[in-house]
């Protein structure tokens, strides 16, 4: 496993491996919905690439970029049993040196639901994904359904820009109880972590609810409220019923719809969504 | 030489080509510059992809799109003695399908000069430049000195966005009284292309200035003015004396600096330019 910093470095070790490569687009501090990506390109490409980088430019002003966790040992540690071939760690100052001045944004789609809560968010996030596509030069890219939004978007700036890869969108990957797992769950404290299901059981009971017939939207997301103001730890910020493409709020759902919603526990800002139809 | 129009062609005549692959990116109605972008790709290259493409996102609502100047036959005809590999003319339809959302821009160098006059022009040229260039999948790029602004904020998207390639800015092309190349100049009737080699004129008249010793960027403009005044056909919309990196404008001419302007001839509006030092 090569573990490259600079960009020459990686362009050195991009260009030593051949045939199908697979990149895995990462914040670090990796959990199993990490690795689960990890396995899916390592299953599907000849060669995969983890980059592993806390992208300032997608965190808002108030947001968690100084306390995000961070464990560089603990992710190597991780992704060498997988044969993972190289891994990229940029410094903040290698991907935005000074002068730096071009960004990636995407319209429609980044507007509703975490573009409408997180001003800025999407540009930080499709920027630097463009800068990773053509660092890494993949065939493939994997990212995690739990992202939804994010998967939406970076799948239709991949089109439009013409980048000539495949954006991937594995399954979330959940704790035992339900919860989709992901770094910020490590902020939770125990009685906030039981709380954390909560997310969980309201989009299952929505799911019933749809199961059972029901296709007012409205309906829904009154479930997906219900179940959230229950639980006197959770702080709801948002519930969605949307179109699965467009992520406009549905009145009816007919065809794909997506279930999503963003919930404080305590301070912390946890995201999850199921997809229906 | 393979023609090629939906981005399946170009994918599949992309992957024909080994070895190193120059792109020269273009709006059609080719002259003596472009075909020169195209030799020096030749040489430095083993394969040279053309693009005929006029990109509407890149004029004004109130510029020249629709009466730009097109002549595929005669652009093809002109590439074919040259050993084009490839030229691939896509459509607006096929660069910006239904649903198209995405967005590349540079910042602060596309705010002076061109930027200034024409809102919005600088977003469309970098957003195809970057889906050009996923697109085709270039080692190297060819862009004319001409264009002097959009060949910086390309070179600034390029390294700020890790694309795996040099861009490579090639001398302007002269008629034999100085004009600069342009498929614009078509527009020009006879009175106003005779005063078309103002621009020329005054460029020269500010280097002979600085040849001789002047630092003062402000007299150095004065006397760009002086001489596009004294031309009655002439409509000076700026001229600048800016730091060739940053293109701001300067008060005292230190290392290399750009001298550029853009001018009215009648209807027509044509842009010339001088490095110093």
């Amino acid at each position: 496993m090569q573990i490259v910093t600079s960009l020459p470095d990686l362009r050195t070790a991009r260009l030593s491996l051949t045939g199908r490569v697979g990149l895995v687009p990462t914040m670090g501090y990796l959990h199993e919905g990490h690795l689960s990506l990890v396995r899916q390109s390592q299953a599907e490409c000849d060669h995969t690439i983890v980059t592993i980088f806390v992208n300032p430019t997608q965190f808002g002003a108030n947001e968690d970029l100084s306390k995000y966790p961070r464990d560089l040992e603990r992710d190597l540690s991780l992704l060498r049993p997988l044969g993972v071939d190289v891994v990229w760690t940029p410094s903040p100052e290698i991907m935005y040196p000074p002068g730096y001045q071009t960004w990636v944004e995407v319209e429609a789609l980044t507007h509703p639901l975490e573009g409408a809560m997180r001003p800025g968010h999407f540009r930080g996030v499709t920027t630097v994904v463009a800068k990773l596509f053509n660092a890494t030069q993949p065939h493939k890219a994997y990212f995690g359904q739990k992202d939804a939004q994010q998967a939406a978007v970076i799948r239709r700036m991949a089109v439009d820009l013409n980048f000539p890869l495949e954006v991937v969108v594995c399954p979330t990957t959940r704790e035992a109880d339900g919860l989709a797992m992901s770094s910020r769950n490590k902020y939770l404290n125990e009685a906030e972590r039981k709380a954390a299901t909560v997310l969980f059981r309201a989009l299952s009971a929505a799911k019933d609810l749809y199961e059972g017939g029901e296709r007012d939207a409205e309906k829904i997301r009154a479930k997906m409220t219900e179940v959230l103001e229950a639980e006197p730890l959770a702080q709801m910020q948002y519930v969605s019923c949307a179109d699965y493409d467009t992520l406009e709020e549905l009145d009816v759902v007919k065809g794909k719809a997506l279930l999503s919603m963003a919930v404080f526990l305590g301070k912390t800002r946890l995201i999850d969504n199921f997809v229906l139809g």
